[in-house]
């Protein structure tokens, strides 16, 4: 989805304490709603240069001129393809277009980053001719386009040797992801010359996206070593913000900011881990702003399960944990990731400590509609108590956990602090998974529900999280 | 989640269909579960060799011959962090390990690829010498593996052609995702001598997952214009396959096989786009099987929403047009993609043809527990006629549902073929999208329904898209 006015300041301003040097805020022809977020963002006053994309004509400066930006990427398309297929004109048209503009642009103050469409695909000595006339024009800054991901790290590497010898300005990469080598290439191209790189957060784009900023400021900075100016420690607060906002969810074996990034599943791995994290870790994840996570499931190990154990206070011997483990790799045979309250439920009924459940549902029933206030009934033993509640709510699910929380007040207060569905795919009887944190006094647990009936998993990982805390 | 036996059969089918020569069908010494799908995979008599991942040890090769496999994946660790901390050993014992392991191994009828595990770390004298043993023990191939992802392509290129060229068996190359380098990193140790490449479809596995096999293929194929024997075609079946199997969600920003790597937001691009494919597509979707879309968005122009709107049979004028375009950016600047149901709502209203809408809900209600038959009654007018059904079903949402679908039976035969519920996050009143795919007679439409009650949205999302259908 697109971002709202207020979702973009948002966003700027965490680039900003990121240490980013531009913000490109959008393209100001779009429309006025999309003029008036570039406007918002640059009147934040921020440390960084407030851009905003523009075609080689005046009108688009002009545009720009009105969202009040610090400087424009002036996007000239450069290949015989773009040339004559999108633009159906001559090169040397596009020659005198994009020094046009780049002049007016000048006249008004803006800087000028003048950017080769398709350059991948471009004569070079064309390229570089334009280079150089726009150079003369004014243009402060210039970009080599990967438009469609066409380059090899190799060939970036040479082209930006090249090209960077030609011409006296600076000039920048802008790679796209489509064979997956936007980061080797932005490396390349900075190795060959580039000073400066186009990335984006979490490599969101269009099609398979740009270069990830994430991927080429940990590769510069762990891998060769060097300083690039980022603040590191906000990547992963960045890169949630941006996959909130923008609703474009990141993959969990994301390089660096994915969910599994820094989640070992348990096994021979954690063994060695355990003992010193470099063993299967590139960086330490506090690096990058997050925290490691270690998850079981069928390739669990004695070492893996002895700490999660541990970390619930509870101490088995070797049959005991043998038992345990069997149990865990049997539930990971079967498909499933073993949450902390499957293990802790898991090792109560191997120790025979099988505590009595502080809360059992006797009975719930729910009632919604369009034209009915969703109310919900329940009856449970609390503590041996029978108790009885109703409660209405924004729909099924929110009425029937309201009267749960209401039948669990003498227990103390139970938050719920998060609340996950996953993505249901199939029909309206698939299998539906519910995730829920909850916390009592600082104490967090985190429990599951997978039912087909989406107010059926909610109300099981609930009560599971409860007794769990309790 | 973990994988059952079907699953795995299912997937090495389809991995042989693509034409990929080894698979590693998991790790015979993890669980008898895990030795059961592999022997099931082995039992298939595929054409390719079917692998099991072993550690140093006879024990792990006699569980990987219980398992019925051609080969093994023997991983030996070769930095001193991996050989100290993890294993506790010296340099010395790993190297006997790893030849006893090996020649038992080749005794045994199995083929044997010794891996280097944490090669990227290790002593490279030490590591060409344990190579040279192996292959003198009877290993058949050897395999360098970046454990945690620390290559760059030119150190890798360079690692691999001294390497290659003081080892006589074919060596293979295994990296990891860790800084977003897999791909280029394989390429990198191909282009220095390598021979085979350890890739997963989607980039799965731990951490950020392995290198990509799509990536890999497609580079090599379109940007190197050599063979690799994989049916590309087959790609993005695979890439689905598998993402529905694992639970692993593909990103949408994902190279080749995300669900927007051939989607084209509407704007200047399509216009470059309708004229010829190649100006922002570095392949046809067809290659790798699958189809080209076109999404409209703030970023929407007149080329594209001309297109969409002429494939819904509706032809506008150039006022008309400036309308409905205004309108889409509008929805754009709110946050929101203009699916087809939005765009023929715009349309019709902009051309005065608002139809009547056929069907309408007056009323629904429904009723769930645990202890009560999940039951929805709904009333609605159909064709202006008030027609009230009730149905049960596996839930409240498939209950609801299902008496829609009664009460429309007269419309003839409308189907729901996909039922799709983006993640709920937040807390149990959060925003619920819900999107259905519909069809009749042949006639597919793809709506919307967004409320914080998941039996509310699920409705609407269904009934917008039946007055579309009829």
């Amino acid at each position: 989805m697109a971002l709202t006015s207020e979702d973009k300041v948002a966003i700027a301003r965490k680039l900003d304490e990121l240490g980013v040097n531009v913000i490109e805020a959008g393209s100001a022809i779009t429309s006025e709603g999309e003029r008036e977020s570039i406007r918002a963002v640059a009147a934040e006053g921020l440390n960084a240069e407030i851009c905003s994309y523009c075609r080689i004509m005046k009108q688009d400066v002009d545009f720009a001129l009105a969202s009040n930006v610090d400087s424009i990427h002036l996007v000239a398309p450069v290949s015989d393809l773009h040339i004559s297929v999108k633009l159906r004109k001559d090169r040397e048209t596009v020659r005198q277009m994009a020094i046009e503009t780049t002049e007016y642009a000048r006249e008004h103050g803006l800087i000028v980053e003048l950017s080769g469409e398709d350059a991948s695909r471009a004569d070079m000595d064309f390229l570089k001719s334009l280079y150089i006339d726009c150079v003369e024009a004014g243009a402060d800054r210039l970009c080599f386009c990967d438009t469609v991901g066409l380059l090899v790290p190799e060939r970036t590497e040479a082209l930006f040797r090249d090209i960077t010898s030609a011409v006296r300005a600076p000039l920048s990469i802008h790679c796209h992801n489509d064979f997956g080598l936007g980061t080797a290439n932005t490396i390349a191209a900075l190795r060959g010359g580039a000073r400066q790189a186009h990335v984006t957060i979490n490599g969101i784009g269009e099609r398979s996206g740009n270069t990830s900023l994430e991927e080429v400021v940990m590769t510069i900075e762990w891998l060769y070593k060097q300083k690039t100016g980022i603040n590191t420690k906000e990547i992963f607060k960045t890169s949630r913000l941006v996959s909130r906002l923008t609703g474009i969810p990141v993959a969990p074996n994301k390089s660096l900011v994915g969910g599994n990034a820094f989640t070992h599943e348990a096994g021979i791995h954690v063994h060695g881990l355990l003992a010193d994290t470099s063993t299967y870790e590139p960086i330490k994840p506090e690096v990058i702003g997050r925290e490691r996570k270690i998850v079981l499931g069928k390739h669990a190990g004695k070492s893996s399960v002895t700490l999660a154990l541990k970390e619930m206070g509870l101490s088995v011997d070797d049959t005991q944990l043998h038992e345990v483990l069997d149990r865990v790799k049997e539930m990971g045979d079967h498909g499933k990731r073993v949450t902390d309250a499957d293990l802790q439920t898991i090792a109560e009924t191997v120790l025979n400590i099988q505590k009595e459940a502080k809360v059992v549902l006797e009975e719930y029933t729910v009632v919604s509609g369009n034209k009915v206030i969703p109310t919900a009934s329940v009856r449970m033993k609390v503590d041996g108590k029978e108790v009885i509640e109703a409660s209405i709510g924004d729909g099924p699910v929110d009425a029937t956990l309201a009267s749960i929380k209401k039948g669990i007040q003498s227990l103390g207060d139970v938050q719920l602090e998060e609340y996950h569905v996953d993505a249901i795919t199939g029909g309206t009887d698939a299998l539906v998974e519910v995730l829920v944190k909850l916390s009592k006094d600082g104490k967090m647990v985190t429990s599951r529900g997978a039912r087909t009936d989406i107010v059926m998993a909610s109300v099981e990982a609930v009560l599971n999280g409860i007794n769990r805390l309790i």
